[in-house]
């Protein structure tokens, strides 16, 4: 495979509100523009695919990731085939390789499914982009109202627009307390082992004109002893019946530095991620990851070929370390068994 | 200048008792043999520096580092020049630049001096490397008493014979215990920013055969919470009259985490370390190094160049977090007032 055939200049009309960067994925009519991840922080590639081979590509080569951009991606992509590929027979054959450009994203073959399923699929693709923005706004909304006059707060992994192709969820409520004017502060940690807060985090909060601090993650515990925090927010990977969080390696420490200092934490995530077939914590499986994301640092060997490596790509938070969650349909307190039990009851 | 002339082959009298690795510095009767510490983990590199331009250069470039292990090389250092340089003018003004190949090492300029001042220069380094290793030996001992058979550790930072050129402290704990059968198991941080943990502890706990298990810091807490530490063992920087310990930054965070989850965390450091003019943590003055630590590494670029960053090289552990100080005088126990006041008046 080759790279994308068109790298664009970026038009105004394909950013974010309110920051320098592009949208992670904007339809233009004749192709699907996005941000090539693979370049962030230190270029600002925008990118367009036309064809069944440049939308695998992209999706394959991690140029568009994080899961719900994937779906979005994959949608405006399949909609597009629809057009350039009259052919029933080779239309069909080209989204289910789009589908299966990469095997573990559920949003992936979810996407595809139900834009191949809609009579128009170019609306069913917007439709798609849609909620996800509507979602990703209701959840900044709630959590804007949480966020004091310039709050200083800590935030660990990547939870914003380019991996949601909305306004993301942790990071977009970061940016709405921003755009109401709030002056927040934010301690961004880096996020060890794959630095998704050095690479994104840091430069999506401060293209939209936010004051970042990059951090190591073990630093977060000084600038907490120092009354420099306000509060700690996070986004979660799968969230248990009773609150018990799953989410990025480091999530877990924060936590508890956070109830040590007596900080709140906030996990900010869309009701997809609240899975009503787990009671708690103890039944989500953890993903171990290869060593090498431990001895390898930026490409470059840190550590002996020898050493062994524990390297867990998600710890899980205990639901009693979460003061609260905040949702698309608005903030959740304890006693979660209720008020989680009452947004599963939704759909 | 030019790097060092002899490369030797390691010969057998130069390990580390029970390593496969060689001594951070050894006296050889006509060199002053060092493992070159920049080459770690990767290669095992012993040199011999013969002449003051070597001495320096070893000392100037961090192929030797660690504050005692830097002042015994430089003992045997100006002792070798005593020999070799027999003008008086000429060798006195050899030893003042070896006194200042770095400019804030203290223990540099104080062997140096010791050195200087003796009648057997030889003699007289001879007994500050002696001392260096009784003092490691009895921290040791004390230490070894507290791990129990197969404990699981957690360490941070490096803390081990190369960086003493003696036993160590907090790993000649874990050495010891494994010298004396208890097989420990220990988790080694990679104690971001420099990765100490990586590229040396992980190196030299592993080469004297224990077993080692490389993580990343945020990790610390899964591997707590799924009750796979007994303990935690660090050094110290600088240790105040009340027992707040000033140490790698990472430490507090571990010491919180540590508390949280009622496992004990050990603080193994020389009465060198114990400063009497200082009453408490919040007297203790926390470096900040360049921001290129937290947004580089290994030469990579991990963050953009416009990210800024709070990069604090040490932390303050509360007294109240640390179960006991392990010193060449004994075990510390609370309160710290009265059993670190005792030792300060040992001297």
């Amino acid at each position: 495979m080759t790279g994308p055939s068109t790298v664009a200049t970026v038009t105004p009309r394909a950013f974010l509100p309110e920051s320098k960067l592009p949208a992670a994925v904007a339809w233009d009519g004749n192709a699907v523009r996005y941000l090539d991840q693979r370049a962030l922080p230190f270029e600002i590639r925008v990118a367009s695919a036309r064809t069944a081979d440049e939308i695998v590509e992209a999706i394959a080569t991690l140029a568009v990731r994080g899961a719900p951009c994937i779906g979005v991606f994959a949608a405006y992509g399949v909609a597009l085939l629809r057009r350039s590929i009259p052919e029933d027979a080779a239309f069909r054959a080209a989204a289910a390789r789009v589908r299966e450009a990469r095997p573990t994203a559920v949003n992936l073959a979810w996407a595809v499914d139900r834009v191949l399923s809609a009579d128009d699929m170019l609306a069913e693709a917007r439709s798609i982009h849609a909620e996800q923005e509507r979602v990703d706004a209701a959840i900044a909304a709630y959590g804007a109202e949480l966020i004091p006059e310039a709050a200083r707060i800590i935030t660990h992994c990547h939870t914003g627009a380019i991996a949601t192709a909305g306004g993301g969820t942790a990071l977009g409520v970061i940016l709405a307390a921003q755009r109401a004017g709030k002056r927040p502060v934010v301690y961004v940690n880096e996020t060890r082992p794959l630095l998704q807060g050095s690479r994104l985090s840091e430069l999506e909060l401060r293209s939209a004109g936010v004051e970042t601090i990059l951090q190591v993650d073990s630093a977060a515990a000084i600038s907490m002893a120092r009354n420099a925090v306000d509060l700690v927010i996070v986004g979660a990977d799968r969230v248990a019946r009773n609150g018990d969080t799953a989410n990025k390696i480091g999530t877990y420490a924060l936590a508890v530095l956070a109830a040590h200092h007596g900080i709140p934490l906030y996990v900010a995530a869309p009701r997809s991620s609240f899975d009503a077939s787990i009671a708690d914590g103890e039944q989500i499986p953890i993903e171990e990851r290869d060593k090498r994301e431990v001895t390898h640092f930026g490409g470059a060997r840190v550590a002996a070929d020898e050493a062994r490596a524990f390297n867990p790509a998600f710890d899980v938070t205990p639901h009693h370390l979460i003061t609260a969650f905040i949702t698309e349909y608005g903030v959740l307190r304890p006693p979660y068994s209720e008020s989680i039990g009452e947004i599963l009851r939704v759909s």
